[in-house]
Formats: structure tokens, sequence, C-alpha cells
């Protein structure tokens, strides 16, 4: 989860000038069309944008998805035909923007972030996702195919529950509430990865532990600057926002909810990595301490049994000692006497 | 107090759907109904959920509490009975809900923690408890049976003090108030925890004194999680909310000012926390600089002896010290004096 | 100044139940009445409380003071006379209660913290005091008999000034003023022992000094949670309370910013303390970079000579340096200019 | 980007005293207009301030651009005709002053700081430019000769996009808008800058990486100085400016964004740095860890070996072991012994 | 600048009592006058304080200055001829008291610092400066003579600028103004002086570089203490306060912006002396971490080199290799070998 997004990109273009600003895409953008009301039900896949221009006015709840932004002139000619603003189409293409919702006079546009693990599951990848909601539209922009929509769009076809049955402000509620709701996988990963780190620390004080800790804090950092905004974003939505009916504001203050738990544990998680760095370095001065006992106690008690042995092999004539029969015995005697006291005096400081 | 709720397992799913979030308990729901006015007093165990739905339109005031919250069907007839709000049925049974209040056009719902010691008394467990408030009934929903209201159901039978005399609003005011006073058995369980960690930590730097502050530092982040938004939704309670009587409003700021000395609780422990982490932190240090002045002083000591004893264990043979009588004696003079004159140093550093 | 307090003693009692929460005294409470206007002045010490009762509907300043907060019925039978809330009377018998301000119909209600130093002088005490300002009345609640009050009583008895020409609103500001004007002897004796404590930790970094560091900080914690609260009640009490005249809104407005005073003494010192605690871990380093250096330069010096002197020692039949003349005195020659070339090479680097 | 403002020279002086704070140049203050509408365009190069007064009440979009601050009378006689407030112009010579924006009664003033790199490319330089926003005119001042507006001069040349047809605020909004395009530049620079910063700390300790890095952090604070401001100051351009038509606020509001942008760029940073700085500490921990064991292992080993070498160097005349004739290699083989037990248990200890 | 005020010296007198809490001064009071209109200017020393009150209702322009506090009954009676509020003259003689401004019927009050160097420009110094503007005149009250406002003197004498044109509330900004100028001062001293202790943090980690990272981070809070609460009064002065002209509104705010940049600077300050202290403590390791290298190269060269010779010094009658012709030089070979190794090891890891 790195940010490539060059916005510098820009730098003297005049506004509302279409660049995209994301990794480019080899594919075809593919554009999808759901069309309902109570009785009804038409999907489709157009070839062309301009197929899905005849939703605009009708009174059907249609949800258009466009999956691809590199072709900015298709998304130039909906923005036409859809009378969307220049900077709106900006802020579509361009990747790196925060979480913003703006009113607009006939419609509503949001932009926010889609989570997600990697494959190898290690880390965190995240795709932007912008909705526009007209009356009786949503559009949906994602950067690539494969999204998370797809329990929503069964619910549609097959009219469970009462999605069918309400209006185009409860559809983007349903998507939005769809997108939040897979943070919570990406915070639970987090909070395993935290977990699973702990353990390995306390273990050991291998430097990749280091590097690891700041690896997950650079991911929760991204994380919040993906969620943080959102909150602020939602809180708009539910409460300001005049396109969207009060039934449908008390389901968006439940989201507002879950987007708080999510932020909530970010901040815990912050909290418990803060914590492991400090295990992490009370670790690496427990270590230095332990070698450091090691040295001193080996050192104490033969540097002063060596000082005697070098005594007794001075070649002073006249050593009287030297010549003692039991000498060579009883020096051994005081040796391991000193040494058993130093043991002694280790094990009363608690260093054995 | 670990967070094992998976919030995951919703992603996708409709809003209302009821599912228990939460660990599933074998044992079958228990709904117990009070039913009380000045006069009158009615206690009963229901054996179907059917048999509690009589009380909803009568004079008298009825606290209907279900203990578990397993079986999500015997919930939802509840909640259709009462005209309950399919989301505020999610929360209940979302026992990883923060606590929160929620203000309906006939009803109130508050959700909050019960906080407790699990039996061996050295941690800290928490039980979702959410009511709802309606004109004459209060509906409580708790995870598990066993709770801290037994006090209170007394006073009722009993009539004791004036809890007969007074509205519903009043019986929730001593539910949750009865809640609140039991978080002061925690902080108080937290504040001598942090008391004996301090000794132990002055007494060694053991490294499982480190685990404990990390545990403990845990234990009062997730009672911040669980104390610091009730305080938002006490206020709420006691300011905004129509369905209480003014009289009882001045209750809830009792019981607000309760939840503010919790908080500042909190606080204070995290504080000194921190000053405890501070004095094991310098205790490695300390015990490092004992560990190096040891060495320091036996190598200074010795070394330079070691160096004497050395040169006059050299074979040359022209050492004209060696053939003097008293050499041997002069020797041991000299070391004798250098060793002194060292301890005298260390003295004067105040190393010994 | 330790949190005693229990609160959990009262889980599960009714709001009102009036316990003391504090310690136990054993002597009898003392009420002390004090009436006065322009031209009289009366002052008794109470047998019982109903013989104060009689002051509560006279034209004339009447000041209660208790002392003793044990003989909770004697409270009770004031708060029925006076027609105090059941809450109100709680509060002034929790002493562990934060500052706080509450307004009444007929009365004001405020409680803060007196504060002291112990007779040794070497931490702080504080004693909760708690005042209710009724039209012409002002009742005032301590924990123990003693106080700061008497130059007040003082002033009254003399007609000093001009409290005796002013109502009860005055009476009670300038109360607060006095309990206010001692926070400084407190802020002051903290401040002179941090100055102390300074000057300890630049001399040694023994681990007392740690410990008092620690004290310090929570000896300032106590008091800014003693006092910190205060602020705002004080805040409301110049602000929007209608019992307090205009013309005693600006000295009150006077405590306030002393209250601001102590409050930025209190930071500051906290600040101050955090630099000491700087200091004294940079003590601990610096004290083992000597250690270290010392060792270094010995080691350094000998451990080569050492070498040499083992080199001449070896028995091997053919070592031809063992024969030269003077081989013994070039190789003291060669010892001393090694040992004078480290010693240069220490100078060097600043290690001597 | 140091601080080489000096406030302090105009201490006493009144106010609207024109002094140039800043560095001196020695050029010839460069004088530029271009002047422009729908159908015409005008540019030119005066020679003297007093040409470019006749565009004052013109309909036609004005811009005067004054390429250095140091002739002071030339501002002032600016100033005059255009009956600029002498505060502003004092402003507009300070050049170490903070981004704002200020409403006059028939103009805005607003100033900011263009961000660079200089040549070298290893430093951020900034530049102050001040706006003034007339009816029909928008006048700019610059520290130095080149800017970065040259591509927008060429869309105005070119009538390229809409600027020729709209007011005098769209000119200031696309000015404003290329100065922080370029802020990207800074923060990408910034943020390579880290990267690379970030690899070198995992290679090595050397102090000179702790000196980037507090470079870096200087730089990051100069950078908040610069943008922090301007957050605020945009903020009211686009919410309460009137002389700001409605349509070119949605503009500023999308400017406003990309500063948030580059405020959470920047505070980002902030955080990876802090990060990078743990890294080089505990690199610096690490290390002497490395060096200790090193130091340990060797000591350890060889330590009591050469004790035992000292016990058999002594010349008691009665040592018995010394006539065995494979003492000798019983000896060695003790020795081995002894080492490789010490390797088992440094293997054991994972020291090696 | 320490904080020598001892506002305990008041606890129990009555508001209002004149107590001078500052440092005694031994010279008399100086009461200077000032008198100008348009046309006419008179300034004289006034030998009573009852000379300057005929300047209190005439239409010219007064300022009385007074310099020195300790005499209080002259306080006092000025106090009394013009109507000043008791408390306002107690803030005045408290030179501990923080800055604020005061808003009274007639007049306004404000208290704030006046900002110095000491003699040996080593530390800064403060004076406490107040200043009650009346409808035609200004009082300013100083701790001392001497001051900054001469430049402003020569000005109204010389009737330089349009100072002698404008009303009491012109006047009084530019006293303020003068104040703070003078603040630029001491910030570019505390600027000048953390530049040089970062050079010798650099070069050293004498334990005086680190008494000078606290003293300069306690002037800076001290500095904090005098600027910040200033902020905000400024802030009420501009904005609501009636006395004051709307074109000196003008002028205030730039005032005002001169203190944020004033607090700007400081607060930058702050956190270059963190990264200061981080150098140090940084130095404090590497210096560490080299002696320890030190050691650890020695020790890990000499102490196997020591064991060799140890091993052919032992006495045991059978050692084949004494007796072989080139085994001392053989040995020599072995131990040079070994050295070789060592130092090739210590140069891969970058020791050497």
């Amino acid at each position: 989860m790195t940010e490539t997004t060059k916005n510098s990109k820009k730098a003297g273009l005049p506004p509302g000038a279409l660049v995209h600003i994301g990794k480019q895409k080899a594919q075809k953008i593919k554009i999808s069309v759901i069309d309902y009301d109570k009785d009804t039900y038409t999907e489709k896949i157009c070839e062309t944008i301009e197929e899905c221009f005849e939703y605009r006015d009708t009174e059907k709840i249609t949800w258009i998805n466009i999956d691809g932004l590199h072709q900015t002139e298709i998304i130039q000619q909906l923005g036409e035909h859809y009378e969307l603003h220049p900077l709106l189409l900006e802020d579509v293409l361009n990747t790196g923007h925060r979480p913003k919702i703006e009113e607009f006079d006939n419609y509503i546009f949001l932009t926010l972030k889609m989570l997600g693990l990697n494959k190898k599951a290690d880390s965190i990848v995240n795709e932007q996702i912008s909705f526009i909601l007209g009356k009786t539209w949503v559009i949906s922009f994602q950067e690539q195919q494969g999204d998370v929509f797809e329990v929503l769009r069964e619910r549609i076809r097959e009219s469970k529950g009462n999605i069918r049955f309400k209006g185009s402000d409860y559809l983007l509620y349903r998507l939005i509430d769809t997108v939040v709701d897979n943070y919570f996988y990406v915070t639970e990963f987090i909070s395993e990865s935290t977990e699973k780190l702990e353990g390995k620390v306390l273990l050991s004080n291998d430097r990749k532990n280091l590097l690891e800790i700041q690896h997950l804090k650079n991911e929760l950092r991204n994380l919040r600057k993906a969620v943080a905004p959102l909150r602020d974003a939602v809180t708009n939505l539910h409460k300001d926002v005049t396109m969207i009916q009060e039934e449908t504001k008390r389901y968006l203050r439940d989201v507002y909810e879950h987007i708080i738990h999510v932020n909530d544990s970010i901040d815990s998680q912050r909290d418990i990595l803060a914590g492991i760095m400090d295990l992490y370095q009370t670790g690496v001065s427990n270590k230095m301490n332990q070698v450091m006992q090691l040295l001193t106690i080996i050192s104490t008690i033969f540097i002063p049994l060596t000082f005697i042995a070098g005594i007794y092999g001075m070649n002073f004539e006249n050593i009287p000692e030297l010549h003692y029969k039991n000498a060579y015995f009883i020096v051994w005697g005081v040796m391991v006497f000193i040494s058993i006291l130093m043991l002694f005096y280790f094990k009363r400081k608690r260093w054995l």
C-alpha cells in the first residue's frame, strides 16, 4: 500500500483536465448496467458508453458500473451526457484522492477506498471507488475489474430483501455499506498480524521484527488515511444532504458507526504496536544485560585467579612459598575458595 | 478482555440481518418479567416470548429481561411485536458494538458494557447489555445469565425507596446507575494491580513485569473503549431526550459524573503505568551500570597487577631484580599499594 | 495524597443513600454559626443541628460551618430543613468527588478541594470542602476541624473591609478566594521541591532521585485533578449563575484567573519534571560511558603489555632475545613507549 | 530553507513603514503586464511603474506582475495609485510573513509561498508571492525573476481553455492553483529522500544518517509552516469572500483539497521519519549488542584457558602433574573440551 | 527569567488589597506625562501624583507613564482619582500576572510582558507592563525605569507620521506594537543560541551541552507563557472592544499576526531543541559504541595471543614443541597470522 500517485503530473494544467493518475491498465474499460424496479430487472454489458445514456431519465433505478479509468474519453462522454462537473471527473480519475463527498445541484459525488488483502495475503491493497448518485441512478467507477458487490447483485437479481422496493439513495447506501463491511477483514488481518508479531518479539530481538513493526505502522497510517476522512464524509451524508431520504439516513448512521468502529480498531492497533516496540527495545536492553553479566561473572572469577597463578610464575630467586611442600595444593584451595565466594555473591545479586 | 468479535462475518449481508456476533451459548434464552406499580408487584419467568407481549400497552411499569442472545428468532419475534427497528435488533446482537444511545419515535435504545472480574480475579471481563426504554416498559438484553441487578430487584419487590412510585425512565436510570457503580470495582482492581506492580518493578527487572505492564495497558485501553463512548451517550440522555422526565435528568447527571470519574481514573492509571514503565527501563539501565562497574573495578585492579607478575615471569637471563633478596616482598608491597590506590579512586568516584 | 476513596462501596444502593465515603473520624461533628449584617454580629457553636435551623429565613447573612461528615444523620436533618436535594447531600459526603458546581432552584452547590502540606511538609494533603449558597446563607462542609478561614472570620468580626456590607454571594466568593489563594502555597512547595531535585539529579544517579521524580509527578497529577475541574466550575459561576450579583462576578473572574495561574504552574512543573527525568537518564548513560572508558583505557594499555611479558615467559629452548644482555631493559623501553602512545591516543580522543 | 528574516529590523518603526525584509537583490525590478479579454490580448514590459497605472479602471482583465521587492519606492507609488493600505504593502515586503488572506473594501490581499528545489536539488527553496485581486486586475509580487506561471501565460496568449472568458477572480484561482500544484513536486522530493534515507539507515549507523534525518525533519517543519496557514486562508477565500464568484468558489474548494492533501503528506512523512529515527536508534543498540557479544565470547572462552595455562606456569617445587608424561596433552584436551562446551552454550543462546 | 513571584503572600487578604508582588526597588517612583494634540505638545516629570490628575478630562491625548510599583499609596491615589477598579490595581502590582485584557465601563485594562536580554546577553529578562486606555488618556505602569519607547516618544515630539492626528486608542496600539516588535529580538537570540548549541552538540557530548538544552527549553517555556495568552488578549482587543476605532482595529490585527509569528517561532525552536536533544543522546550512544569497539578489538586480538604465550610458559616436563629449534619463530608466525585475520574481520565489519 504505497503511494505511487504522482500529483505533480498535473501542475500547470487547467482544472478539469482529465489525466488518469494511477497505474495504467491495458484492458478495455468494462461498462455494466443493472436496471430495475419492483417488478422488472435488466442486466447488460455495454459495448459503447452511448448504450447507457438512455437510462438517465427513466423512472427505474439504474446502476451503471465502470471498471477501469484509463480511457479518459469514455469518462468524458459520460460526463457530458450526465452533465457532470469537470472537477468531479478529475477527482474520479485521480486515484490518490482522499475520501470525500461533494454535493452538486442534481447529484452527489462520493469517493472512497475499497480495501483488501493482496493474493499472498501479507499486505493491504486499496482501490479507489467513486459513486455519483442521481435521482434514479447511481454510477460507480472502479480502477479494476473484480469487486465486492457480487452478493449485492445477487440480492437485486433475486429481489431478496427490500432493495428492489427502494430508491437510488438506498442502493448507494448498500454499496457503501458493502465496502465498509469489508474494512473489517482488513482490521482483523492487521490485528492478527500484530498478535503474531508480539509472539515473535517475545522470542527474539531479530531486526526483522523491527522492520515488521515499521511495516505494520505504515499500513495502519495508510489505512487511517483511507478511513478517517470517510467518517466526515458520511457524517455529511447522513446529516445535511437533501437527496437522501429520512429513512435511508438512519441506515447511513449505522454505516457511520461501523466506520467509527474501524477507526477505533486502527487506533487501538497503533497503541498496541507502540507497546510491541517497547517490548522490542527492552528486549534488546535485556539481552545486552545478559551478555554483560556473563562477561562480568567470568572475568570477575578468573582474573583474580590468573593473577595468583601469575604471582607464583615469577622467577624471583627468593620466594619462600615455592619451597613449601603443599604450597601448590594450598594455592588451589585458596582459588577454589575465592571462586565459591564469588559465586555466592553473584547468587545473592540474582545474576545466576 | 480480548476483542473476539468478528464483524467481518456480516460483510455483504443486508442491514438488519440478525446474526449473533459473539460467543455461542448452549443454554436456552431466559426471559423474566417484573411488572409493578405503586400497589402491585408480579414477577415471572416466561417459557415463550409470547407471554411477555401482553405487557406492552398496560399502565404498569414492566421490566423484561432477556438473558442470552443466540436464539435470534426469539429476538426477532419480540422486535416485531414491540415494533423495534431492525437496525436496533442488529445492534443488540452485535456484542462488539461500542456504547451508544439512539432515539427512535416511541422508544430509546441504549447499549453499554457490564464490567467485572473473572473468577480467578486476574483479568477483566465484559458483557454487553442493551436497554430499550418504552413509555411503560424497559427491555434489557444480556449475553449471559447472572447480573448485577439483584439488589435492585429486591428493592422493587419490597418497595424500598421510591422506585415503585416512579416511571420507566427512573427504572432505566437505576439500571444504568447499577451498571456504572460496578465500574468502580474494576478501576479499583486496576489501581491495586498497578500499585502491586510498582512494588515488583522496584524489586527486580524481571521481564515478566514488563509483560504485566503491557497487560494492564491493554486492559486500560479496553476499559476506555467501553467507558469513553458512554459518556457522550449519557450526555445525550440527560440533555436532549424527550422521553426522560426533568426530575430523572438530574439523576442521570449524577451517573454522568460517575462516568467522568471512572474515565479520570483510567487516565490516571495510564499515566501511572507510563511512570512504572520508566521505572522498569531505568531499572534495566541501572542494573547494567552496576554490572559494568563491578567488571571495571575487578579488571582495573587486577589487570595491572597481573602485568607486573608477568614481567617477573619472563625468562631473560639478565633481570637484576630477580636476584635481590627481598624483591619478591617489595613487589608484593607495590601491588598492595596500587590496589589501595585504586580502591581509593573508586571510593571517591562513589563506585563502591 | 493517595486516592483512598472506595466508590464501589455504593454499588447497588439507591441515589441519595447517604454513605460517608472517606476516612472515619471519631470526633463529634462541630457546627458553628456566624450571623451578621452591617450592624450586628453573632457567633456561636451549636450543640444540636436544630439550633441552626432558625437562620434559614432571616434577613441577616448566615454562615453555617460543619466540621466532620461521619454523622450522616445530622447532615440528613440539615438537608431536610434546608430542602436540599438528596443527590447534593450524597456529593457532600463523597469526599472523592471531583470539584463541580451545580445550580438548583433556590441554592447553588459547589464542591472543591482545600490543599495543604502535611506536618512533615513533604507531601500534599487535601480535604474536600463543599459550599451551599442560599439567598441569605452559606453552608460549608469540611472533613475535619481546622481550616484556612481564620483571617476571614476575623475580618467579619471586626467589620474590616466591606464584607459586612455585602450579600451571601460575596461571602461565598471570599471563601472560595481564600481556598484558592492557599493553592499557591502548594504550587510553590512543588516548585521548590523540583528545584532541589534538579540539584540532586545533577550530583548523582541515585535511584532515590528517580523515585522522587515519580512521586512529584504523582503529586502534580493529583493536584491537576483537584484544580482543573474547578476552572470549569468557576467559569460557570461567574458567567451563567443568576444568584450571583453582577458586581461579585467580576471578583469571581479574578478567582478564575488565579485558578488558571495555578493550572499553568502545574503544567510548567510537569514540563520541568520531564526535563529532570531526561537529566537523570542521560546521567545514567554518562556514568556508564565513564565506567566503560576507564575499563577500556586500562585494558587497552595493559593487555598488550601483558602479552609481551607472556611472550618472554615462554619456555622454548631457543629464544635468542633471552640471552641478549640488555633485552630486559629494551623490553621495558618498548612497553613504556607503547603506553605513552596509547595515552596520547586517549588524550586526542578526549577520554582523559 | 532557513529563516533569515530579521523581523527585529522593524522594531520601533511606525506601521506601514516600508522596509524590505529579505535578501537584497542588485537587479532592477521587472514589471510585466498582461491585459486581455475574450477578443484582445496585450503583453508588455513596463520601464516605469507609471506605465501600468492606466489599467486600473479598464474593463479588461489585467495581470501586473512585479519581480523584485527591493526598490520600495516603486512599490509605494503603485500602492498610492491603486489605493492599497500601507499595512498591506508592509506585508508584501516582509518576505518572512506567514501565508494569509485579508479582505479590504475594494480588493483582496493574499500572500503565500512558492516552493521549489534548489539547483543541486538537495534542498527546498521558497519564495514569497503576494497577490492583490481587484475588480478587473490582479497584481502579483515575487521576490525574484523566474516563476512557475509560464504554462499559464501560454494558455492566456493562445486562449486555450476558458480563462479568457472569465473574470479576475478566476485568474487569481489559476495562479494559486499553479503555485499549489508545484507543492507536489516538493512533497514527492521529500518522500523520495525519506525512502532513500530508510535504505541507508538499514545499512549503517553512520552519524551522517542522523544528521540527514534532522535535516529532513527541519525541511518538513518549514514546509508545514508554509502550507498549514494557507489552508485557513483558502478556506476563507472559498467561503466568505464576496469578491469571488460562486462558480470560482467550487474551483477554490478543489485547491483547498490539494492543500489538505499536501498537508497530509507532510504529516505522513513526519511520522515515517520518526520511524526511521527509531530504526537508527535500535540500529545503534544492535551494533553495541554485537560488539559486546563478540567481546564476551572471546573473553569467556580464553580467560579460563589462560588461567589453566597460568596454573602450570607456576614455579612451585612440588606440582605432581608437571611430571606426568602426557600431562601436557591432557591439559590440551581439557582446554579443547572447555572451548567446545562454551561454543555449544553460545550456540544455544543464539549468539553465534 | 525565573518565577520569583510569591502569590501566596496574599492568601487571606481581601480582594483589591494592594500588595506589590515583585522585587522591591529602592528608587523613587518616576511619573512622566506627555500631553499632545495635532498642534501642541507638552512633556513633564511630575513630582507628586496629584500633578497628573488634571489631564483626566481634557480633550488632548495624555500618556502618563509610571516607572516603579513599590510605592503602593501612589498607585492607590491615582486609582481613586481615575476611578479604577481595585482588582485592576491589584493586577498592576502583581508582576507575576499572565497577560490579559479586561474591559471596564470607561476604560480598558491590558497587561503584558516586555522582554529583553540581560546585560551579559545570555539570558532573557522580562518586565511587566500594564496599560489603561481611557477616552483621552493612556496610563502605563512599568516595574523599572528604562524602556523601549524612546523612538516612539521622539516621533510624538517631532510629530513624525500621523500619531499626533489620532486618538488614544492609536497611541495604545503604538505602545503594544513597540513592545511586540521587541519580542523578535528575543526569538532571534534564542534561534542563534540554538544554532550555536547544535554545533557544540555535534562536537562533544559534554554534559554542559545538556544543561544548556534544558536552559533554553526553560527559556522557551517562559517565553511561551508570556506570549501565548497575549494572543487571546489582542484577539479580544481587535475584535470585540468598543473603545477601539474601526481603523485602529486593522492595525491591531497586524500586531496580532506578529504575535502569531513569535508564537510560531517559539514552537519551531522547541521542536528544533527536541531534535538537538536527540542528537545529544545518540551522540552519547555513539561514543559508547566507539569505546566498546576499541575495547573489543584490543581484547579480541590480544587475549588469544596471551593464551598461546601462556601455553608455552607452562612447566610440564614433557612439552615436545619446546625443543624444536624454530618453534619460537613459528609461534610468532602463528600469532601474527591470527592478528591479521582478526584485523581483516574487523575491517569487513567496518569497525576500523
